[in-house]
């Protein structure tokens, strides 16, 4: 297997720095075979430098050009292979059959922009007419249309090594647009990143991108990190990670002598709401698919149901008991990474003190390394309340049930949640018009409600909101998942009295790209 | 005239404070007969906090009943009648049609957003269908629509006292959204402002709003605007103002432990490129449409033209010279404040000491205090390139005019400009189409180019972007003025395998409000 480890400059492989690191398996816990160098400052000024140069001539070719880019990274992530579904796996502990499940979902969303760019409605098109008889001052002719912001820093999910990271949604999104991306590498899984990142080189190549469209770059520090979103050259940052370090990159691009836009998908605990009927109806169903609902991917998901809010009832006693036969049916697995899982068993022990223990996974016997034992918990509503430990994220399979007396007790503290991805209730359409105000409430704090299901599955369409209230991203006007996650590196750029023949395709009067337009205030297709 | 100089408190005035102060004639140089207080920090609290209150009730009601309420703010504004525009040129020194015209905007703006939400086209509704039979998981259903993010903060603007102030674009978006609204009211025209707060609380009343949904604070030092940015309730913050008074927000607003967007439209010198055909066939007439647009309303535009480059040519020549005469023939005007006719002063004699004067309006004898004399100064590239205080914007009647020697002089000035809300070339198609990598980055650096036009003049419509790079504004993906601004206060919210009768109108099967929709990737009306 050929994986190169240097930093991507453009066109070229570097490795100037000194101090290296390598990722570790879980599984057999011991270091993965590849060593990797610290991007160097030098390093890091040559790729965004390509960038900016790559900028012009990029967001300057035919939409079918970019669309075939994003198509041959696809194609090239495929032809990878079982060398990359086996990196993956080595990396991150988690099964084959996630690995191939994200390399379709991270192929997927490349061929979704791509389609998206094709289709243009993406740069909303709006025209207003002159109308020179106007009094007292004739009107000018305006048109307007959505334009890439510049150069964009990528930062890698730990959780997500394919579709979160090196080709994944926020890199696909903004080459889409016409930004050139500069990727910082997640340190946990720098290897699939190397194969990822030969993908997109070749496929660059042999689309003839210009040199700077794509660099990558490593680090296990939070320097070259830092610089990155500090560089002058780079116009806007997606990061997909904890709230302490979407967080600290939000700070430093906004305390620039130019702040930009960041978008971090951060942390969320992604509240359950169970309401009477849900339990009368079919509790077991319920306390089945929770089970497997917290304790998938080892609870590793931003999605992840970290609290269950309850009324107190004899059926709530069945879904509790029911919940937790079915979670110790549950075989444990592998977290990512022995700081993920040191995390994880220092929040357990914090649980432990405040929280009732009242359901975990099966243990084995002897004791594996690296096995993230799933938990849940249970409080009474005056416990939550009083413990803001309690309100926050676990990350790994762990979660608390919130027993309230009554509705009147639960709402007050869904009002002072802190801002989620999602909400989900689960009941009857008759529970869902009798708490009109608590439906309300809930919705003032998530990105996505959700009827009957579970939070974790996060559906790439464009009516998908992931992005939510802060903390859970730091703009929540933009969504991370799905076509409209574009709309995060566009800028509108409005032409006043412009040649017609001159216009960007989509503004001109003939409607060469049949896009719906806004004309004088109407949408239509002419 | 009966102005009521106290904070409005949802429905009740209050004035707790202690400190006064009163707005200034520039007339007749002297202090305006209203006295005001400065709002306290408990009187923000409880305006925050009725906000707060009304924000569930406001953003549920019909649209038909926000619309209602927008046309009776325009409605109460008209029949202020004589006593507004009085009070608007006392606090100005503008004349009265400018104070009608404004008076026009504000009034056309409100409508133009009511008209806006009715059309419902805001919404951005977007459905993706299930598909139950979908490998190897189901499809879910998932449906999204804009909601309103919350309480906006609006700092009225010391050059717009009507169509940027208390019921400018910034409250009249935030109110359509459904976002309950609380101004700090400019300190230089407080008066104009209070008779305004009395129409929106005549409208809220007769309209049965919920009381919270405006509030309007007066205060001459910083103190509670500051307040007001960090303030836990507040969800958005729009201003309209100076560099250092919007970055100074920008930074509170996100060093709060929850940040909140803030949309500040700040300085911006306008940059004019005149290419060589402009010259060849109309150097006069741009000479005096130029003269017109940079002293119009004494300078005080965001729009107003600061810089003009152009190309060294005998017929350069003529342009200056027929500027600088047509400039003379202006009689020069009052600025809005001492403070801002100071601080011009010093910025002149800045420009004194750096560059040739080549133009001034006329001068009156015996001197007025409180005027701003127009001054047109020229430089060659080389001098500009090495004086960063040339390239910042004046708040007058100012303007700069860079000669190039050539188009490859022109070049590297324009790629190291500031942001700025626009961008202007005078010339011919040929001169378009011979300098493509010119007007590309010139795009590059605005949020609107304008083509053999000025810059003064912003077209309140969907398809006008007022908003540029940083510092034009603080967040170049939104625009301050037209429809689009209410895009601002606006955030997704999915809803996942929703009960159909209990979405959204927007998301329900049927359509009931004939929207278009993206439905599963295709926008469409059925």
């Amino acid at each position: 297997m050929n994986i190169i480890t240097q930093n991507l400059i453009g066109y070229s492989y570097s490795a100037e720095g000194t101090k290296t690191f390598s990722t570790f398996n879980p599984v057999d816990q011991s270091a993965t075979p590849w060593v990797f160098k610290n991007a160097t400052l030098s390093e890091l000024k040559k790729a965004t430098a390509l960038a900016e140069r790559a900028f012009f001539p990029y967001k300057s070719m035919s939409v079918a050009r970019r669309a075939a880019f994003l198509r041959a990274i696809a194609k090239e992530i495929l032809s990878l292979g079982e060398d990359l579904t086996r990196t993956y796996t080595m990396e991150t502990g988690l099964p084959k059959g996630r690995a191939e499940g994200e390399r379709g979902r991270t192929i997927g969303q490349l061929e979704a922009f791509a389609t998206a760019i094709e289709n243009g409605q993406y740069l909303q098109p709006i025209i207003d007419h002159a109308d020179a008889n106007r009094t007292p001052i004739p009107k000018v002719d305006l048109r307007k249309i959505n334009e890439p912001i510049g150069p964009i820093a990528v930062f890698g999910a730990s959780n997500f090594p394919l579709a979160y990271s090196t080709a994944g949604g926020d890199t696909a999104s903004a080459l889409a647009t016409g930004c050139p991306v500069v990727v910082k590498a997640h340190p946990m899984h720098a290897s699939t990143n190397a194969l990822v990142t030969q993908a997109i080189l070749k496929a660059a190549q042999d689309t003839k991108m210009p040199e700077g469209v794509f660099s990558c770059l490593y680090s296990n520090d939070y320097e070259i990190g830092s610089q990155l979103v500090q560089d002058p050259l780079i116009k806007g940052v997606g990061f997909t990670g904890s709230i302490s370090g979407g967080t600290a990159l939000f700070k430093l691009a906004q305390s620039r002598e130019v702040p930009i836009p960041v978008f971090a998908e951060m942390g969320s605990v992604n509240p359950v709401v169970v309401l009477p009927e849900a339990l009368n109806k079919n509790p077991t169903d319920w306390a089945n698919a929770y089970a497997g609902s917290i304790s998938l991917g080892s609870g590793q998901f931003c999605t992840n149901p970290g609290l269950i809010f309850c009324i107190q009832s004899p059926e709530l006693d069945v879904f509790i008991h029911t919940l937790s036969e079915a979670f110790h049916q549950i075989a444990p697995t592998f977290m990512l990474h022995p700081s993920i899982h040191a995390a994880y068993e220092k929040d357990q022990a914090e649980f432990d003190a405040l929280a009732k223990k009242v359901g975990s996974t099966s243990t084995q016997s002897p004791a594996i390394e690296g096995i993230g034992h799933g938990a849940i918990y249970q409080v009474d509503a005056k416990t939550f309340a009083a413990n803001p430990r309690l309100h926050q994220e676990v990350f790994g399979p762990l979660s608390l049930i919130v027993v309230c007396k009554d509705v009147a007790e639960l709402l007050p503290l869904i009002a002072r949640l802190d801002g989620q991805l999602t909400g989900t209730i689960l009941g009857s359409e008759n529970d869902l018009q009798a708490n009109e105000t608590l439906v309300a409430t809930l919705q003032n704090r998530v990105g996505r409600l959700i009827f009957n299901g579970v939070p974790t599955g996060v559906e790439v369409c464009a009516a998908m909101q992931h992005g939510g209230p802060f903390p859970a991203s730091t703009d929540e006007r933009f969504t991370a998942v799905g076509v409209k996650a574009m709309d995060r590196w566009l800028r509108p750029v409005s032409y006043q009295n412009w040649p017609d023949k001159l216009l960007p395709k989509a503004l001109q009067n003939n409607n060469p790209l049949g896009l719906h337009r806004l004309i004088n205030g109407t949408l239509i297709k002419d």
